[in-house]
């Protein structure tokens, strides 16, 4: 794989002035800005995820982005190293903490420290920022959102079956269709059948388990055939990088393959194809009675529409995961970067954590949860036209057509302001032009002209920008004469509220 | 000052088992947890603090929470140490990275770096968690929330005015009632010409300057005396400690008590005292012209019946302001800890800024600007009683009766659901007392029980839970009976989502 793109050296960075020897502005590698569409899409989408959370019973809880280092533990996929991946300092009392980098280890910690507090199975859900020390590339950043449902103290699949029909629903309300997506599950018991069958289930195996595990999540990119390769010897790719594969003999990669295609044409044949590769591994046929219950519960529930399938295919990166694991996936296509049309994909995702509770308490704390990507499922929305389509008003912007009397500008704003009507006082300098086009800039309608003869009237005049710009393409001098009357006219101070309505609804 | 609390050691924190070696679940010093009430009244008042922003124009716009340290700068007050008081760590390339310790300084080098795209002037607000690495102590956190508007590119003091005014609506807004607080203006220049006239304007008077300015903060706190043995040799506090003074001499003191004490009967009585106090500088005069003129539009607005007015006292801690401060103080009373009435004081404040832009790009860049303490306003609310009588709905329970039918049971969920009733399946284990249990602590107003004989019946049973705990307390059989009927009852299942309906309105 090639290296992300690194970010300009800093002297192509920012236009600060020759002579400027001031910090120069720049954003840190990997972190972004948000204006105000951004941001308002974000809300919306969260505000309708929360309605669905607080439907299903989960209740809000929220922690803070430092935690204890220790407390974090070291989960993060891909990462061999101590720390790797994480923001970590040092506090005044040596302790070490570092920035979340999910929603799912703070949860453990808050469970653990308030468990007697808190109900019994304890449905909860947070959304919130977290934090990978990694290196950034194009849409990869190192503070993203994600939406955390998670229920703990709850040992029966039911809970996992719970979520992921809370998943499929929450897409849906969202504005994702029936039939754009799938919420795949599988159990990583199964996995571990898998593992145990071909041999690889003792400690010293640890390394080569990952192995297995990362060369099965990348069959969509690699296929059957890469897969086996990974498994084997190893593979090189086209770009000529080799990676390392498992070393597995042909039987066992065999096995392995048969797991990952052991999808059938409907549920009861998918899972009795899961028996046959798990034939003999006692944690491997539980794994597969839980996903038969999961099944049973998501068919009473009419959500096996292919809203939740079960999918063998589906792997999920992270280790501390111990039973179902599920994904949310886009179903829809999208052009990639070559062109090529290729399956949205994942947005979401989790599964159950039986050990992420229980390893502060020592005693068996069963949980299960699920953490959507903010902005992976806002991009969706945008594909899908469902976001980015709406228009800001900008506020109305009374002109200052004499610095002396901004008083009286003052309190014009005032009085649209009491109306709820979104408006402000030009602020900067210039005469006409630029407080014009500020106005046009910020998106008004329509901007409040008082100069000397209008205020010796008692008047202002209302231009209306939206019609003002049509102006020039008017098809005869009729409609123009027209336009101009409506473009820009002279009332009352005391109607000036009335007419910016009337001027406001004319553009919806 | 005795030092803030401690945390306890380790040894007392947790409860893990005997034999339990993990780490222990713990929050980090000075950081909190937040519950779904704390997070529902919060996300309310910030509802309502957005809609005045929106109405005065101001637009949406957010920045990470790591910036390059050196684009943050060093203007925490109190802070001689470099860095002291700030997060940081280093990235992979050895830049040093800290966490934001305000909003000001992020949205700084936000303007800078995209000046050219923005309209100017820039209208702006953003809300978020901001970190400061200090001691924590009671109330005093290491991650709190500000809410924070400014104006970018004006230089006309009508900018402040506006920031002023919207502060009072705010503050309205968000349910504090008019006469209960007020927006404190003040002007740096002015304090700048008063220490001109006091002959400590030199460049290296910068370390006396600073200490001159926190003993006029302290004047609420210990009186024009103790600010008299601040301004001189130092002060002993009540507790003995004893805070080194800014060494002036008799006259010195008396010029600068004289500020503190300009206050007047009215604005224009205010104005000319402090004319008196900074005469000789110009400066000073300047700093008093543009009180004067925030005072007029202030007053041509209607906003001088105590809601913004000019307040010597206001000095602001921060020491990038260079022009207006200003400080919207809470003037109701509320007991501290001795029980002594003391003003809830402070909630918000802000001042023009005009080199803090500057820095990056080596041109003036005026600015403005204003930050709301979060947790402080909502602390407030609640002293108020306006926040926290809110009472949130628990879901229904579904009781489990017989394990072998979850499904069953999710389908009656499912049904409720779909109806828009919050409502889940109870998830742990655990017979019937466990599950009542459960639903009393969710707050749940009703459950629903489906046995084996309601089954067979097409039945389930809900039980009111509310007049269930009043049953106990009947006055007599009749009202017993009575109560005991409406307390729990068989419906058929086609009939369940509006019996529950039922059973929700009674109880609000």
């Amino acid at each position: 794989m090639s290296k992300p793109a690194e970010t300009a050296p800093e002297s192509a960075l920012g236009t600060p002035s020759e002579a400027h020897r001031g910090p120069l502005a720049r954003l840190p590698r990997g972190f972004a800005d948000r204006g105000p569409a951004d941001i308002a899409a974000t809300e919306r989408m969260l505000a309708a995820i929360r309605e669905v959370y607080d439907l299903y019973g989960f209740e809000a809880v929220e922690t803070p982005f430092v935690e204890y280092t220790d407390a974090l533990g070291k989960f993060l996929p891909d990462q061999d190293r101590p720390n790797e991946g994480v923001f970590s300092f040092q506090d005044d009392d040596d302790q070490w903490l570092s920035l979340r980098y999910d929603l799912t280890a703070p949860l453990a910690r808050h469970v653990a420290e308030n468990f007697d507090k808190l109900p019994k199975p304890y449905r909860s859900y947070r959304c919130g920022w977290v934090f990978r020390n990694e290196k950034p590339g194009p849409g990869r950043f190192r503070q993203f959102m994600q939406f955390d449902a998670d229920t703990v103290g709850a040992s029966s699949v039911a809970a996992d079956a719970e979520i992921c029909m809370m998943a499929a629903d929450t897409l849906e309300r969202v504005g994702i269709a029936r039939g754009d997506y799938a919420v795949k599950v599988n159990n990583r018991k199964v996995l571990d059948g898998v593992m145990e069958a071909v041999g690889l289930d003792g400690e010293d195996d640890a390394g080569r388990r990952l192995i297995v595990l990362r060369a099965i999540d990348k069959l969509d990119k690699v296929g059957a055939e890469g897969v086996a390769a990974l498994l084997g010897a190893g593979r090189m790719d086209p770009s000529g990088d080799f990676t390392k594969g498992a070393g597995l003999a042909a039987a066992q990669i065999e096995r392995v393959l048969a797991f990952t295609a052991a999808g059938g044409s409907d549920v009861a044949a998918t899972l009795a194809n899961l028996r046959t590769v798990v034939a003999g591994s006692p944690r491997g046929e539980e794994g597969v009675s839980e996903l038969a219950e999961i099944a049973a519960l998501v068919a009473a529930a009419a959500y096996d529409d292919g809203r939740v399938v079960i999918d063998p295919s589906v792997v999920r990166g992270l280790e501390y995961y111990t039973g179902p694991v599920y994904e949310a996936e886009l179903t829809f296509e999208v052009k990639d970067e070559d062109g090529r049309p290729v399956r949205f994909g994942s947005v979401a995702g989790g599964g159950r954590y039986d050990g992420l509770v229980s390893r502060f308490r020592g005693e068996p704390v069963p949980a299960t949860g699920f953490s959507i990507g903010v902005s992976r499922l806002l991009a969706a929305l945008k594909v899908l036209g469902k976001v980015g389509a709406e228009k800001t008003v900008g506020p109305v912007v009374v002109l200052v057509m004499d610095r002396e009397r901004a008083a009286d500008y003052q309190r014009l704003v005032k009085t649209l302001r009491d109306a709820g009507i979104r408006a402000e006082m030009y602020l900067g300098d210039g005469k006409m032009k630029p407080q014009m086009k500020y106005a046009d800039r910020r998106g008004g309608v329509c901007v409040i002209i008082q100069g000397s003869d209008e205020q010796a009237r008692g008047e202002v005049q209302i231009k209306d920008l939206v019609i003002g710009a049509t102006l020039a393409s008017a098809p005869d001098r009729e409609a123009y004469l027209k336009a101009q009357a409506e473009a820009q006219f002279a009332v009352p101070e005391a109607e000036m509220v009335a007419a910016v309505r009337k001027v406001l609804a004319r553009h919806g």
